[in-house]
């Protein structure tokens, strides 16, 4: 069983609860009767306000987790033998279980290397170059995945966007999002959804709320509706269809009104801003690279960053990414700090005060 | 879009929201840090709160649905070529999109005939009977699915349950019990959940608290772990495993305290017997069955029927089960409803009323 | 261990050898170097002879078994939440241990009856009319298939194979025809491949050649090319594809070559037609039904039955078909007997000496 | 349409044909009647024949492709979020358009590093090292696999096999080896099957006969039959149990007799020793490693590869491997030479006399 500290909690964003608006929302949501299997009224609406976010008109599909939304948004372009190119550290490939394989029944998600957790575009198209078309043997390839922020809170620049997608268009391939810190990056890149996403040439997106505030709200979203006319079927098949849909509705319609959605993910970006400052002043603590939304990784002694877990710090020692030169010295180790729109200034003030 | 009535509705029990002592729990819970992915101390506390509710050690793993439920169960148990017999009208083999046939990669689901919504032993034994062991071409037997209450309202009689289970045990086979509607069961029975489930030879259940009262929780049980020991990577998997996993939890707490699952049960199926009587005295409607927990079906004219819903009932008139004697004459519908926690007298009295 | 009697088999049309003319075209095809996985002069040669049998373009794609050519035509018009129809006696549905099934990762199979071991179109209308559009919980048609000759030595007539297809045309679903004995049913119906196909509105033929004379010779053939686009990559991946194709597409030549697969089946289904003749003849024996193609089912008493096979006749006592008034009278059996290239006159003389 | 050259063909050893014993013997078993599903009394033979040549009992599964005998291998060991470990030029890998992944639902291969086309074991240890016990989010290590000979005609020694061994018992995972090139490896090392098999701790072998002189030959062989006790299920699911099972089972009969298999595969070796030799004493190419096997890999400017291409000799310009240092200049490419039971010495000195 894991102790929880009441403070100094950086081990995830989805350590942190829901915002009090949301469950306030929820419970007022409770009563009455409401038509099932995302049919209601409220899920009308909720569609129509995902609409309004894009300014087009999209398809959008609740679902559980993260994990299904970017299993699901591969099933709906899934090919036999098929293949998606992601960054070597991405969630899906290293954090999933196999889910994105099992639910296109063994299509492969091939890894591509890059710098700051960012698919570097030479190396993308040189993994694509290995598939020559109709070259049965060795599959095809399906379609492109990047994640926004990247797993180590890096942010992909609007024209790094443009760049993959590019790639993308040449060789006919749908680019996904994984945006389960969707709206950190949306904050940090000073951003509308549209310009983030299908104005750089994004089909697909993971819009996470689950990890900036929702209990459980993560929606499947796509730009182009057609591209994903199966996934009624295909989300009802994954057991992802949920009868009482509205209590994802009503998540999702607390979470976007009023910009409270980009009112949290700010402020849990400032968090991991006063994070950094510290850590830049810090003697004992150096940034494993710049931060740029809400995960800040730096580096220490293996023995500082014990005796701040024995002090009542939260946080994950992590591993280093799996390329690149070697970040750490003997007796050093890397650790990740993750805020959310829970995290306190107090919080952080205390841990940089240990931290020294 | 479905325009909902706020009165007289009995198109479904996952039509009404959640009770507010749930709900309640969800916002108290929704403060603090807390370890995700189950690991939780509150996950910890239901684990146990369900080991004392079944009398023995169990594993419980929470899902997002029913369908979720019933697919892993099987998952739990997939073995290549297997079939797993359920009755001809049970919701995995009707309403579940092939779920269960997708997370086992194929598996079949065997329909097995039998009155009132219960499979009849002899037909079990007979379709069982077409699988000679070892015989390849035909695939092999592989699980025993039994609803509880049926889709169409009846009871299990735990003579019943242990019949089935008597021919699972001969062949081998793990016996499942879809529990959806498992609250409302137990209560009409009068049975503790031991009784209802392991002390008759069941071995897996869908624990379903979203029916009757929850927003969303459901749980998968395996009354022996071991049989079980594969679902955390199942789930992970399914991508089923929440991250906020509390949320569930704290459903699951407030549900389970004090009885309120079963008084609302209770309260589902007295509303259930109500219904029943009125109709039993009606002169324009019959039972089509005794109903024995919260579901009730009733024949009468299809214009009649069209004429209610005009006036504003909800409710669905329903396919008539495929095997048995014709239920209806020439102009006549099948009717389903269905009362819940939140279904108040009143409704009943004037859906009555109306209904003449 | 089974034993083999030399003579009297009428046990399957698979326990047959090989024909010499095609086995010695797989020994003079046996030197030399040839390019592997299809791609070679003489793949090239089969697939213009399978052009010119259809009088159309058509895509085909050589498989190992008859299991995989039904899996992989369902496979190549999968759907999530697939539902194909076929008759309840089809082999894809009692003999392929699922293969259907997990080749389309869980789409169903969804009986229907009919009589004479094929299927009728009312209930076909009526098994399909159970999906209605869109609606995701029961999931989506996706296919029919039908057998000819049927599993019971029955034949589709020309008008009966254009009322199913004009059914699957309405509904928009691909015809499947499983021809694992396409040739027995071509002379015995007096058709061209074209007019017992296409021309009827067959979309997808598994083609067998295996049980008329090859050693193992089945073709995938797609009417429209277009329809099995993706059969390159789901083949490969499904390791069917052989690197020594050529040792596939001699058999194809030298059993399409002048006739020899129609000779062949003439004389099957005239062996067939002797038996026919002397069972209506015997005293002891009846026809089950009309047989039309290579296979004679009848009924006789269990105990004479046996004697017959103690005294080397080799059959399988059957299971009676699962729909339709009883057969058998207490005491009585049902046998399959079945004729092949292989099968000889005096070996049926024999058989109906025996069988009186 | 593929031109084929008669002479001078290194393209792949399923290029050539069948050893003249093998389609005699292919002939003589066309006639008489058999059961089929390899329940045959030849089949039966030639499962003892595998037990004497592997000095203990196994279990034995005809199948009809090698990628079919590894996929199933794998099958036979499944894990939900499997990871299975093989090398990253492995065949299953690189060349079996995801059937690995396929037949298993998605588990995962993960490529391991190593010099020489071989597995190092301390890379083993790391990735495995990556895949803490019982963390959901990774998945679960599930096999291991090698390839004998390698993919680019190398060996694994037998302390290098027993090496990998003993990194699979550490860790509880079954070893399988892809032995498409088996016999090739055994007579290069003057090994026993035991002891190049499970007297060094392997589980699970891909026996190939398809490139060493048959004409479609693969055996999927498990040391402890119980470990392949679900392949029965599993093979005839993946559409891979031939009915007329003895046109297998007499292939391996001749192959297998009098040590014809260890014969062609001298004399493939032979061949490429021949090669080697010759190119060693070339100016005009270099060897791009030592060849053990039956395939030689040089480094010839690509001007003169184009030509001798032009000039009637068949081979493929090869990828360079993913890992170690750049073995090409400009100019330079690699090529890919294999020899096989058919290749004559004639060929090999035109083809010398021609690279200079």
């Amino acid at each position: 069983m894991i102790t929880i500290t009441p403070t100094m909690n950086f081990a995830s964003d989805n350590w942190a609860g829901a915002h009090p608006a949301i469950s306030q929302r929820l419970l007022e949501a409770s009563t009455g009767f409401s038509a099932p299997y995302g049919t209601s009224a409220l899920d009308r609406k909720i569609e129509q306000r995902f609409n309004e976010l894009f300014e087009r008109e999209v398809a959008v599909y609740f679902v559980s987790t993260g994990t299904a939304a970017n299993s699901l948004a591969l099933a709906a372009v899934n090919r036999p033998g098929g293949v998606s190119f992601c960054h070597r550290e991405a969630h899906m490939l290293e954090d999933e279980c196999g889910a994105p394989e099992f639910f296109t029944h063994g299509a492969r998600l091939a890894p591509v290397d890059g710098e700051d957790g960012k698919i570097d575009p030479n190396h993308l198209i040189a993994e694509i170059g290995r598939f020559p078309p109709n070259f049965v043997h060795v599959g095809q390839p399906m379609a492109i995945s990047i994640t926004q922020a990247t797993e180590i809170g890096t942010l992909y620049k609007p024209d790094e966007i443009a760049a993959i997608a590019e790639i993308a268009k040449t060789y006919g391939l749908p680019l996904h999002m994984d945006g389960a810190r969707f709206a950190n990056a949306l904050v940090a890149l000073e951003l509308t959804p549209a310009e983030m996403t299908w104005k750089r040439g994004v089909d697909i997106v993971s819009f996470g709320g689950t990890k900036n505030g929702c209990w459980c709200a993560e929606a499947l979203v796509f730009m182009n509706p057609e591209l994903g006319k199966d996934l009624p079927f295909i989300r009802k098949r994954a057991a992802q269809l949920f009868s009482k849909s509205r209590f994802i509705a009503c998540q999702f319609d607390a979470y976007l009104q009023d910009g409270l959605w980009l009112h949290l993910a700010r402020h849990a970006n400032a968090m991991a801003e006063r994070l950094r400052e510290g850590i830049v002043s810090s003697k004992r603590a150096k940034l494993a690279w710049h931060p740029e939304a809400n995960e800040v990784f730096c580096i220490l002694d293996k023995a500082h960053a014990d005796e701040l877990q024995k002090k009542g710090a939260v946080f994950y020692q992590w591993n280093p990414p799996r390329v690149g030169p070697g970040l750490l010295a003997q007796h050093e180790v890397l650790i990740r700090l993750v805020t959310s729109f829970a995290t306190e200034a107090d919080q952080i003030d205390q841990f940089l005060e240990l931290l020294g």
